[in-house]
């Protein structure tokens, strides 16, 4: 296991003590990101009905799944086999039965019927089916929103989480240099794409890559303005504009970064936008510390464009840790205006600058640890524009 | 554009037919599988509420999503840009805003107030947060479940969807070939799940590759019993079962395969299970034709393992198609007892016998269409047991 169990206990803990505050007795999450956290569960089977119930008064909580994913969660979690429990298959994709009337019963096996009962109302792990059918079987239970409770708890990283973010760094680097060197006139996207997939899967000499919660994003030409299109067979041309995200993966951990490549030689206009994305850039690393809010990380970005042609609406930056298809953002907080949530020591973040504009397109990035009294790059790699 | 518009015109006619059936006016739709069945829309931007608004008396849908995708979604789709509809960044994971509040302003200004609206309770897109939401700004809809409605419209394929399904299947059996050729004593897990990936993505020589919705599945050892784990840094050893599970992707088309092999000398007892597993996959694609029920399919597997040892809890075999992260089955029917859901023409399945038993584990497959009286398979493979 990539923890240790006193881990895992620590972060039930720090769990149950918000649960306490919010008056909840009992949390079902059903966030992959999240049971996994919690016991180290990791299988692809996130395609089915399946949960993690913590309960105040209990030391380990319970995994279900289904049966077929059993052996799994017994290989990959650290709970005793008597907390592991799985559903028979005809609950599965069934018009008559529902995953969560089996939740209901192992909870009043364990004599819960009229508790208060924190859900992830807000995650999509936890569809309108599900508590429809969970309701049914559970009617004097009080059930209340707990969407980000966990997600909460993960944003402050261990050491052993954080080494493991910096390992992922050196994959994410890994392959953004395969991407770079593999870019060039007359080249196809997705043979780019497959060299960076190779080099993310293969990790390092010591640890297998996991595989991204987020494809690969390498979009190009007149499609730098639509970043979530994945890559075709096209050809990249002279003058094309090409954006890289990806991010390398350890023990679900991610680490990503944006580079961006010109085929050609840009222009002195575009050369300025580059300028002023990396100046925003640099002010937000330099002002990041402790005990600052999101809101004020986002305005040192905005006093840069504001003296500039340039204008973004989106975010500039979002907490990293585990993640699973098909984000790998904590969805937590977010670094632009309003968001008031104070940076704490070990907080780890993507920030992320990206103008994704067609012709002037530059998208940089960095992920990064906030430190003592400032923060860390994860990763080391010039975020210089790219010339080819 | 990998289809004409007037095929997607006629996926819409047949959503409306059903829409109609059930009294439904207005269809709104989560599930990417879906978004991009009637729109087109291809974007890894399904992290965020996004979705497509179906009604009966108009000629195009509408699609709604962040800002920043609305550019994915003008070269993706066949939709004018005026049924392209982007909201602002500060509806993304808000405390305040939701996007389902944008998406109630656009059902107003078409005058929606009091309508039958279908959605898609059912499906991990839409959670109870955005149900809430929606429904707290459309007090006077009546909503009705309509979770599968396009998943079933979708189960019978043109002649351009089994195309590009029997394209994903050549970049299948590639990426098997390729982890046939690699899997062998000494070597890593992740060596050959990064080579599996790059042969996928990379695609054909006139097709790239896409991404599948799950990762290539290969367990192996004692971890046979747990199929959905990924790969570590493990090196194979001497009479490990490998069993892989894989798909190529085309257009988001899915044609997957499994295979299994031995590492050294298989037991006569092991090729007994072997032989059992085989058999009853050809009794199934043998029966197979259209007019006959999931149950009958998965009564010909019986048939073959109740005079064997062999047992088998969950189902055989679902429908494939299009599929987004984290699955490439359709979540209709299932091929298993009690599902009386009748087999026609031009669907496709994935007719999957496994056996995910350590130490017996054997795991093997076929792609296929039902054709006029009977059944084609997708990929041209042997299924034999794999010895090295």
């Amino acid at each position: 296991m990539p923890f240790e169990k006193c881990e895992f206990k620590i972060r039930l803990n720090k769990t149950k003590i918000e649960m306490q505050k919010r008056g909840i007795e009992l949390l079902i999450s059903t966030n992959p990101a999240n049971i996994n956290y919690l016991s180290g569960y990791d299988g692809y089977s996130f395609y089915v009905v399946q949960g993690l119930v913590v309960l105040l008064d209990e030391p380990e909580p319970i995994w279900i799944g289904r049966n077929m994913d059993v052996p799994g969660a017994l290989f990959s979690t650290w709970l005793s086999g008597e907390n592991i429990r799985g559903y028979e298959d005809d609950y599965f994709q069934s018009d008559t039965k529902h995953p969560m009337h089996f939740f209901a019963d192992i909870l009043k096996e364990r004599g819960i019927t009229n508790q208060r009962i924190g859900l992830e109302w807000g995650q999509d792990s936890f569809n309108v089916t599900s508590y429809n059918e969970l309701q049914k079987k559970m009617p004097d239970c009080k059930f209340t929103d707990a969407s980000f409770l966990i997600n909460q708890v993960r944003m402050i990283k261990s050491e052993t989480e954080i080494n493991y973010m910096k390992i992922a760094g050196n994959i994410t680097v890994n392959a953004m240099k395969v991407a770079i060197d593999a870019i060039g006139e007359g080249m196809r996207e997705s043979d780019v794409a497959a060299d960076i997939y190779q080099t993310l899967i293969r990790g390092t000499g010591e640890y297998a890559g996991d595989y991204p919660a987020i494809i690969p994003l390498l979009s190009s030409g007149e499609k730098v303005s639509a970043p979530h299109l994945s890559w075709t067979n096209r050809r990249y041309k002279r003058d094309d504009i090409v954006s890289i995200e990806l991010s390398g993966c350890l023990h679900r951990y991610h680490t990503p970064l944006a580079r961006t490549i010109y085929i050609g030689a840009p222009s002195q206009e575009y050369m300025d936008i580059v300028n002023v994305v990396q100046e925003g850039l640099n002010n937000m690393l330099e002002f990041i510390k402790p005990g600052i809010t999101c809101a004020e990380v986002a305005e040192e970005w905005n006093k840069v464009l504001s003296q500039s042609s340039v204008t973004k609406e989106s975010r500039v930056g979002y907490p990293i840790g585990i993640g699973y298809p098909p984000d790998w953002g904590e969805q937590t907080v977010s670094i632009r205006a309003g968001d008031t949530s104070i940076l704490q020591k070990n907080m780890t973040f993507h920030v992320l600058p990206g103008l994704f504009q067609a012709e002037i397109g530059f998208v940089v990035s960095e992920s990064i640890r906030i430190t003592e009294n400032g923060c860390e790059l994860l990763t080391n790699l010039s975020n210089d524009l790219i010339v080819k």
